[in-house]
C-alpha cells in the first residue's frame, strides 16, 4: 500500500477500505507518512467527504492509535456526554450529580477550554482543592464508590487525533464533517462509556452555524457510535445565545451550584434535563423519557442532585465549605454596563460575548495561557427580555484586563429592537 | 498576509491575486511556507483550478524564482519550441538546423530525459565529442555566428518549479493543467525566446490522454505565453504511434539525419515542418505558412539543413567525421521481433515502446541512471501498414540488458487487425 495511491483514490472520489484508512492513520501517527501527504490528503477529504463507514473507521483508528479506558469493573452502564462548544455551557457540572443522585454511573474525563469556550476542568479548579487529576484506577474506584468521577483526561488518548488536528489547523481543512465526527468520536470511544449523549451546538456562538450542517455532524457521530456499539442520542441545542447567564469559571459553578439546588435558568436545566432523560432510558432508570424528566426534575428539586454534587467535590478533594458562599469566589471588582435604549432584546452573540469572557481573563487564547477563575461575565438579560434605558444589561466580574475590551464586545453583543423574538432551544433530537 | 487564508481562498473558489501568488512561491521557495501547507493548497488548486490569469502569475512567479535567460544581445526574433513529452520525438534536432540554415535564431536549452519520454540532450550526445555544456556567452555568441545553440539547461532556471514539481509527484497533484501549463511555461518563459511553439503530445503515449484535455492545456499555455509577451503557437499532434520510426538516442540521430537530408518518414517531417512554418512567420522569414512550408522543405531537400546541422555538431565540439556513418553509432547486437499474424496494424502502443526503450537502457528510470546511447528500438511499421506473417515488426538495438522484457513489450505494444486505420496526426492548431 502506498499513501500516494491512497490520496489518490480519495481525490478520485472512491470510498476508502477500513485496511486503508488504518494503513494512513498507523503511518502517519508513526511519523512514516509525512505531514504534506496528509494534508493533500485531507484536502481531498474536503471536497470529496467521507462515507459514514470511511468516518467510522478513522474515528476507530484514531481511537486505536493511544490509551483505551476500560470501564469494565464498573458495573452496570456507564454514561457520557459530550457537547461542541458553547459559551456558558456548564451542563456536565449539573448533570453529571442529577444523574449520579439517581444511580447512573457518571464516568466523565474532560477537557480544559480554548478560545471562547470555556473547559469543564478549569471551571472545577475554581472549587478550592478541587484535584482534576486522578489515576485511572483511583477515577474507577470512585465512581463505583460514589457514582460520580470528573477528572482530566488522563493517558494518551486518541495521539493520531491530536496530531492530525493540528495539521488540520494550519491547512484549512478543519471545516470538513467527518473529520470533525471522527475526530470527537474517537476520544469519546476511548472514554469507555456505553450510552453517550452528544450536544451538538448550532448558531453563531457554536462551530456549526447552521442547522443543516448541524444534522449531519449529528447524524454521522451517532452514526458512528452505534456503528462502534455505543447507546448514541444527539441533541441539537440552539447557541443563539449564551447557555444560562454566567460565563466564567467560578461563575459557571455558581450558576451550577443554583441549578442543583432547583433555581437554575430555564435553558439550561431544559438542556441538563434534556440530555439527562435519554441517558435514564439508555440506563434502565426510566421507563420512558417523560418519567426519566420527572425523576430528573425531582432530584434538581429535592436538594439530592446538588448532595450528589457536594459528595463528588469532596471526593476530589474539594473545600465543601467554600461551596457554601460561592458568591466569595467571585472577583471583587464589578463592572455593570447599562443599556442605553429600551426595547426587546433581540439577539445576543454568544461568540463575542464568550470572546469578552476570554479577555477579561476567563479563557485561554493559547494553550500556554493560565486561565483566571474568578472573572467573566454575568447577563442579566436572555433573548426576549423587555428593558428599559439604565437597566443593567450584565456584570463583568474583572481583575486588571481586558476591562474595555470586554465592555464593547457586551455591548455590541446585546441586540436591543422593536419586536419580541422567541427561539426554539432544543431544535432536534437524533437517535 | 497568510498562507492559511490563502488555502482556504482557493479552497472556497476564489481566485487568488498577483501578489498573493507572489507571496506563496516566494516564500515557498525561502522555506517559509511549509510543504504541508502548500500541498493543501495544491490539492485544493486541484479541485477548483486556476483562472487563466493565475495560471500566468504562478508562470511569472516561478520564472522569476531564478535565473531568467537574457536574449537581448542576440539581434531580431529568438524562436523556441517545446513538446509536452513523446516517444521518438526527435524534432528539435531537425528543427534548429533546419530554421537556421533559413535565417532564424534557435536558441535552445533543453533537458534530459526520464522515464519513456527521452531528452534532447542525451540524444545529442550520442554525437561523440558533442559538449552539452555552455557559459550563457557562450550559447549567446555561438547563436549570433551560427544561427543556433542546443546546449543543457544553465544556471539555476526556475527553481520554484523544482520544489513545486517534486512536492506535486508525491501529493497526487501532477494532473492538474494549471499547474501543468505553468509549470512549463515558467521555464520556456526563462528561456528568454520571442516565439514559442508548443507541441502537446495527445495521445496513449503521452501525458494527455484525451484531446479535450490536451486542447486545455494548449490554449492556458498560449495565454500565459501571450500575457507575458510571447508569439505563440501550440499544436496538438497525435501520440497514438511513436513519431517516426526510431526510439532510442543515438538512432534517433540517425533518422534526424536522415531527414535533414530530405529522407525523413512522413509524420516526423510534417511535425517538422508544421512548427518551422509558425517559427518562420513570428521571425518574418515568410509571408504565409504555404511560403514557409514551402522553404522548410526545400532546406531538407538541397541539404541546407543538414549542413546547419553539422556546423551545429561541429560549434560544440562534434566529431563530425562520426556522422558520416551514423549507422556505425548503434549497437552491434540487433533482435528482429517477427510478426506471427498477417493484418494491418491497427495501433502500436507509444508508451509501451517508450518503456521498451527505457529497458533496453535507452532511457533513465530515475534520474541516477546512466543512459546507454547506442541501444533503442527501430520500428520497420507504422498504423495502417499491411504486414504477413514473419515480417519483421521491429528491430531491437541492444546490450546485455531488459532484451526479454523490451521484446515481450513491443509485441504486445503493436496490435494487428483487419480493418485500414488512418489517425490524423496534427490535430489542432491554437494561435
Amino acid at each position: 500500500m502506498h499513501m500516494i495511491d491512497l490520496i489518490s483514490k480519495k481525490r478520485d472520489g472512491f470510498p476508502l477500505t477500513q485496511q486503508e484508512i488504518q494503513y494512513i492513520i498507523h503511518n502517519y501517527t508513526q511519523g512514516l507518512i509525512p505531514d504534506y501527504q496528509m494534508s493533500a490528503f485531507l484536502m481531498a477529504v474536503y471536497f470529496q467527504k467521507m462515507t459514514n463507514e470511511e468516518a467510522t473507521y478513522l474515528a476507530l483508528a484514531m481511537r486505536d492509535s493511544g490509551d483505551v479506558i476500560d470501564l469494565s469493573s464498573i458495573p452496570g452502564i456507564k454514561v457520557d456526554k459530550h457537547s461542541t462548544g458553547g459559551v456558558g455551557d456548564k451542563v456536565t457540572l449539573i448533570l453529571g450529580p442529577l444523574l449520579a443522585s439517581l444511580g447512573a454511573k457518571f464516568a466523565k474525563m474532560s477537557g480544559r477550554g480554548l478560545g471562547h469556550t470555556g473547559g469543564t476542568i478549569d471551571k472545577l479548579e475554581s472549587i478550592p482543592g478541587y484535584q482534576v487529576e486522578r489515576s485511572v484506577e483511583d477515577f474507577i474506584a470512585q465512581v463505583n464508590e460514589i457514582g460520580i468521577a470528573v477528572v482530566g483526561q488522563s493517558g494518551d488518548v486518541a495521539p493520531a487525533d491530536k496530531k492530525l488536528y493540528a495539521l488540520r489547523d494550519v491547512t484549512a481543512t478543519v471545516d470538513v464533517i467527518p473529520l470533525i465526527a471522527s475526530s470527537i468520536m474517537s476520544k469519546k470511544l476511548a472514554s469507555g462509556a456505553d450510552a453517550i449523549v452528544l450536544d451538538v451546538k448550532v448558531g453563531h456562538g457554536a462551530f456549526m452555524k447552521t442547522e443543516e450542517e448541524a444534522v449531519k455532524l449529528a447524524e454521522l457521530m451517532v452514526s458512528i457510535g452505534r456503528l462502534a456499539g455505543k447507546k448514541m442520542t444527539a441533541i441539537l441545542t440552539g447557541m443563539d445565545e449564551p447557555l444560562g447567564h454566567k460565563i466564567g469559571n467560578a461563575l459557571e459553578v455558581y450558576e451550577a451550584i443554583e441549578t442543583l439546588q432547583g433555581r437554575g435558568p430555564k435553558d439550561l436545566v431544559e438542556v441538563t434535563v434534556t440530555i439527562g432523560s435519554h441517558l435514564m432510558l439508555d440506563s434502565n432508570l426510566a421507563i420512558s423519557l417523560d418519567d426519566a424528566k420527572q425523576k430528573l426534575y425531582q432530584a434538581l428539586n429535592d436538594g439530592s442532585a446538588y448532595k450528589k454534587f457536594l459528595e463528588l467535590a469532596k471526593a476530589q478533594g474539594g473545600d465543601i465549605n467554600a461551596l457554601k458562599d460561592p458568591e466569595a469566589l467571585l472577583a471583587k471588582k464589578r463592572i455593570a454596563i447599562l443599556s442605553d435604549k429600551e426595547g426587546y432584546i433581540t439577539d445576543i452573540n454568544a461568540l463575542d460575548i464568550g470572546k469578552a469572557a476570554m479577555r477579561l481573563g476567563a479563557g485561554r487564547e493559547t494553550k500556554e495561557d493560565q486561565v483566571l477563575l474568578d472573572v467573566g461575565v454575568d447577563l442579566h438579560v436572555k433573548i426576549g427580555h423587555y428593558i428599559k434605558k439604565g437597566d443593567t444589561l450584565a456584570t463583568l466580574y474583572v481583575r486588571d484586563k481586558g476591562i474595555e475590551e470586554a465592555s464593547n464586545l457586551i455591548k455590541h453583543a446585546i441586540v436591543i429592537g422593536k419586536e419580541h423574538k422567541d427561539i426554539p432551544l432544543i431544535k432536534r433530537t437524533i437517535k
